[in-house]
């Protein structure tokens, strides 16, 4: 058993440098493992946990099975200045979006808008943790990313798994701050699930389907066998359109990367699709975010529905709470999970890396 | 009260020609009104007879009004070869959508990929028709629109509505067909809950929020004063999802356009974003329609779940239907449904139109 969790934050730096030197003792090439730390922290700062410092181990595992590349840089396929087709060499995710959300930052006020496919990327973690990079420097970004070796939602009205999450991200600049979302085609995830199932509670709502293609709200048809499946959003009465948006999702990552679900790839494989946007280059910048700020205004001044559901005060803005999370963990800490924590204890004593101290 | 309308179907270009007629009679341009009634009638094979003949009245109301520009082409407001900016004058929708779509595919072999924003363009109907275009040259396309003169749809956890529908369409060539899909970013639709509550039925799910902000299942909130609103994809609990894709069609259309909400236009203002992608560009059209070939077989051949919900026979793939519908259509001839062709039927009465004949 861990100690107590009451209070134990620790500095985003210093998480960053330990993070990195498991990696490194794992055999990834140092600035590879400065990048995937630096992923891994940022989505604890940004509250998406599961794809936080739980990842180090099995990015330690993959990269001493050789299953990920330890060293060099993704390779560019095709390159017409606009338009770019990486393949990621089964190099770490993040690595592989730092090269390439820097390549497209980099042309987008030339280009206007640029669109890089990537296949046969390692997995690439949290996506809002590479687009706030991007609205910083005042450009906007859609990504979406597919994993074909993993098949985990079906189309809807079948049974049989086909599809992964197929996450949808997207941040741009406002007037009024950024917008910044990064969600699934899916009504929930397997990490919830899985959390749910071990405190055996049910979902709200019949958001599963069994093995057999029934609807369900019990997590533990996921890990029955053969398991059961995700629903895509809209569920059983209109899952066509989360079946449309994962279809949508394949076709601009595996599709236009000419690599997926029908060539079976093994291992952890990730396709994805990254198209930054220069607002200077159609209507202005100026006049991208005065409308986009205006509408960002009237959304968190928009009076609360009498009903308010899982939402607790109101209308939220995609991100606000994120980077409002993002500045007080800068500022005050990060506060670890108590699953994170002792993984990244156990990974600690395991390797001989000393955990880091945290704030007093 | 009208004829029974049992066996009356019409050929699709008589129905053009006659849609034509109506619109150059209430002051539209020729080709413009060719165009129009070309795209109406595409709606109407498509299945999509709610963007379909009915729109004539509407269409030349607006026009004799002056609301909606009677003759004239689109404005490039920039022009950087592979991202342009349109204002569409307030032209008739469909033919400043035939403009972008035509700009678009010529150059998407070139550019690779083809960005578009439209602003100020009149109502562009059904998004679908636009796309089918675009399959039959081997391309792929995603486009989005919003109607910044309307406001049906509150933000998730709001109660005042803000957004339109908002919908989202695709289209892509596979090695099994095209996949072609279009839907709005809100559970249901206005015309929908308007034919339930003529007949005084419920919805099947509390897809709506009445005018305080309360879940509601009856589409007679959307028709109080203040009326209710539209729920976003999700719903009670999960609309956060649609409301995100709510804002990223307001930034992608909007947004990038340069024009939108913030400038409170009048009439029936069209926002729109287009984008062509050619594959060849990025892992070669030959390795993409494999790709998403393979994923529409896998489709079609599931087996169905258990469960069937408001589905007939398993998996449907998007576009299936519509374009099965389509063909039928264009062989036996379109069945109108009652209301549209009470509306035409009208509508040719009044401007002294002859009907076309029906096919025996």
């Amino acid at each position: 058993m861990s100690a107590p969790t009451e209070n134990q934050r620790y500095k985003a730096d210093d998480l960053t440098a330990f993070a990195a030197r498991l990696l490194v003792g794992a055999g990834l090439a140092e600035d590879i493992s400065g990048s995937v730390a630096e992923a891994l922290v940022e989505s604890e700062l940004l509250g998406h946990s599961s794809h936080g410092l739980t990842l180090i181990r099995p990015y330690a595992t993959q990269v001493e099975k050789g299953l990920l590349g330890n060293s060099g840089r993704p390779e560019t396929v095709t390159d017409r200045g606009a338009v770019l087709s990486i393949d990621g060499n089964l190099l770490p995710g993040p690595w592989v979006m730092q090269h390439v959300i820097e390549t497209a930052c980099q042309r987008a006020p030339e280009q206007g808008v640029v669109s890089v496919s990537v296949r046969r990327s390692g997995h690439i973690g949290c996506q809002a943790v590479y687009l706030r990079r991007v609205v910083e420097r005042n450009l906007a970004a859609l990504l979406v990313c597919s994993v074909p070796s993993s098949a985990i939602v079906a189309p809807y009205g079948g049974t049989k798994p086909l599809f992964t999450t197929n996450p949808i991200a997207a941040c741009w600049p406002t007037d009024a701050g950024p917008v910044l979302f990064d969600f699934s085609t899916t009504i929930t995830s397997m990490r919830h699930c899985r959390q749910l199932y071990k405190r055996g509670e049910m979902l709200p709502g019949p958001w599963l389907l069994d093995n057999q293609g029934n609807p369900s709200n019990d997590p533990a048809v996921l890990f029955g066998d053969p398991p059961g499946t995700l629903m895509p959003v809209g569920g059983v009465d209109y899952g066509h359109k989360g079946f449309g948006l994962s279809l949508l999702v394949e076709m601009l990552s595996s599709g236009l990367a000419g690599h997926g679900r029908a060539d079976a790839p093994g291992g952890w494989t990730t396709s994805a699709f990254l198209q930054v946007f220069d607002p200077q280059a159609f209507g202005g910048i100026h006049a991208f975010r005065r409308e986009t700020g205006w509408l960002a205004e009237v959304c968190r001044a928009a009076e609360a529905a009498a009903w308010q559901g899982p939402l607790d005060s109101g209308v939220h803005l995609p991100g606000d709470r994120a980077l409002a999370r993002r500045a007080e963990g800068l500022e005050a800490g990060i506060d670890l999970d108590e699953t994170t924590l002792e993984d990244v204890r156990d990974l600690a004593a395991e390797r001989g890396v000393e955990m880091p101290r945290p704030i007093d």
